[in-house]
């Protein structure tokens, strides 16, 4: 078994962010970022977040361990996401806020499971990638961080940098919830609100000022490092499905979840990977369209807000998942996704419309049924109680 | 090893709910209820919440098991509270959201250890007491749960009668916050607006139907069972801390941590049983004033408004366990619960207002300096973004 560990060079390194020079540790030289598109490599340290060749988002390598069994490989002092350290950059002081290590929890009328993605920090999935991608940041030593999101990207950044306390600037869509935003503020972090999501990921990035990081989870690889480890935990709680069905917008969950099995997958741990479907709202649906073909876009359809992003940057990553796991991309329209909220607060699942998309698809595909199907619920319902009261009291 | 489910005796029995007689199956020979007051045995399968002699709280009386090690009486195969089925009433087939098993975070710069209670199905800790209480109704066979709560505890009762196909009926007070009661009604419980707290108390028990159990959590000696395995929870990982500081209304949290901890030690796990301490706002402060004498109670003070109880039917448990333990009860106010409030955010811990109570009363404290001390964090901040825009934004 070769240790990550013993291959790790120290030394004390220079980097550049914005013509700024910051110190770090660089202990993480068997790790390093790739452009899968024309193959330029990139020091792991860098303040980059996509190809300075070909523009395309960036994507992080690393050598796996070897190990007879996936246990020896994991941190049984740790319950969460670090329980996986070994195997995420990063990971030697890293920001925690307590994330990972969800339940899954069956429905057995309906043979499938769902892995609670809310039983978290911030009450989404995104505190998986804002624990990496903010370990990072304190590890690189900057002073602030700048993330681009509709709500939950956003509370979970500003809540993982007020642990390392790292300055953060949020830009927000003006129509994002208003208790999403509450909450970014609430943790110390400025929020820019932007006319449209379009204008908030042009600003955050046009804006950056000397010794600050972008953290855009829809570029950041290292968002895609902390989602994998939901895979990870479980295979290690023994259930490994015949089929994952994510909603996708940036598709960080579909990319780390199919990272994640793919790497057990060539560690040897496990023969095969799960087949990938992805949901869409049909107000907005680019790798469907990229898929399938033009479909007519409802106009004010806003019950799927948390993956409205109509140019994602790692779509071509995703398609290409689609394709090799013999998987499908659904659209729902946002009737289904309040039949299939409905139908989960009957059923004590208090989540966001986003997580009733992938229960709404789920509903109607019938090549689904009879199989293992694993549907991450992505976030709380209590973040958009504001929406819930529309649907159900009015 | 004395196993529990050796001496289980299975048998038909009927019991009476009301006039009506419902079938259930006793498997739990082991457990009864008991009035500690004038020592009255009930049967496990009661339907009354208080002693008919004296009018007092029942609780739940076992036989402890035996074993080398507490390992051997956890189901493995588990992850949360069912972890500890052995030590539960009604854990034959639970209705279950995937509640417990929540992290335990440390903020070192204070030397003190949360446990993240709102990493949870509803995104509180009364998750834990409606798991093992509304397996109990399920159990017995009730078509219905009525419930009495400010909030927390009625989402709770909502989901998981919800998911265990009962129905629900819950009580608030009209000043209840709005979000919390839009969830209640979303998971298709009947929310029924009360002029007060107390008057929300009196109707649910005098409004009581046929064939309807009263599960109010303040009575509920179930909801104490649910909360134990906190306890377990915090010595299975190794952390057993000197101090254990809780919010206390009715104090089932309380009640039920100290009851782990002291079944661990009663079992023969355990040497030695943290001190209690417990914390209530200056408005309410009954089990303050019982301990200290009579304080001035601040009017229109609504910060912990999840702790707001005249007259807690387990006060002199309560105070018996202070006494026990050699802890004490502290008061705070409404500008040390803002304040303490927000250093959580800042460090991002996203709770709601009475989580804040246990900080603030912990900063305040001198004799709980340099001591291993356990908090726990009540409940997610997501359900009272009113009051933190009035805090954080005005």
């Amino acid at each position: 078994m070769i240790s990550l560990e013993e291959v790790l060079v120290k030394k004390i390194s220079k980097i550049s962010i914005k013509n700024q020079e910051v110190a770090c540790r660089d202990r993480h030289m068997t790790f390093r970022l790739l452009c899968k598109e024309c193959n330029k490599n990139y020091p792991i340290n860098t303040s980059q977040w996509k190809c300075d060749s070909c523009r395309r988002p960036l994507n992080l390598v690393t050598e796996l361990p070897r190990a007879d069994r996936f246990d020896q490989l994991t941190d049984k002092s740790e319950r969460g996401l670090w329980r996986y350290k070994r195997l995420i950059p990063f990971s030697e002081d890293p920001v925690t806020l307590g994330e990972g290590n969800t339940p899954i929890v069956e429905m057995k009328s309906e043979g499938v499971f769902l892995k609670l993605e809310y039983f978290s920090p911030t009450g989404s999935f995104k505190d998986r990638g804002a624990a990496v991608s903010l370990s990072r940041a304190k590890w690189i030593g900057v002073k602030g961080i700048v993330e681009d999101s509709s709500g939950n990207a956003g509370i979970a950044a500003a809540a993982y940098a007020a642990k390392a306390n790292i300055r953060a600037r949020i830009y927000v869509p003006k129509d994002a919830p208003l208790p999403k935003r509450l909450i970014i503020h609430a943790c110390g972090a400025d929020v820019v609100e932007c006319d449209s999501r379009k204008e908030a990921s042009t600003r955050a990035v046009n804006e950056l000022k000397e010794n600050e990081l972008y953290v855009g989870h829809t570029w950041d690889p290292f968002y895609i490092e902390g989602m994998k480890t939901a895979a990870y935990e479980c295979f290690e709680s023994g259930f490994v499905p015949d089929v994952v069905v994510t909603p996708v917008a940036s598709g960080t969950l579909f990319l780390g979840l199919y990272k994640g099995f793919l790497e057990l997958n060539e560690m040897g741990f496990l023969d095969k990977i799960p087949a990938f479907y992805a949901v869409q709202g049909e107000g907005c649906a680019p790798v469907y369209e990229a898929a399938h073909g033009p479909i007519q876009r409802i106009k004010g359809s806003s019950l799927a807000d948390g993956i409205r992003i109509d140019d994602p940057p790692r779509k071509d990553e995703i398609l290409k998942v689609l394709r090799k796991t013999s998987g499908d991309v659904f659209t729902v329209n946002d009737d289904e996704i309040i039949d299939a909220l409905k139908d989960l607060y009957k059923k004590g699942i208090i989540v966001e419309p986003t997580s009733a998309t992938v229960y709404a698809a789920f509903k109607k595909a019938n090549d689904l049924k009879n199989k293992r199907v694993l549907i991450p619920m992505t976030g709380t319902g209590i973040k958009t109680v504001d929406k819930i009261s529309k649907l159900f009291i009015l």
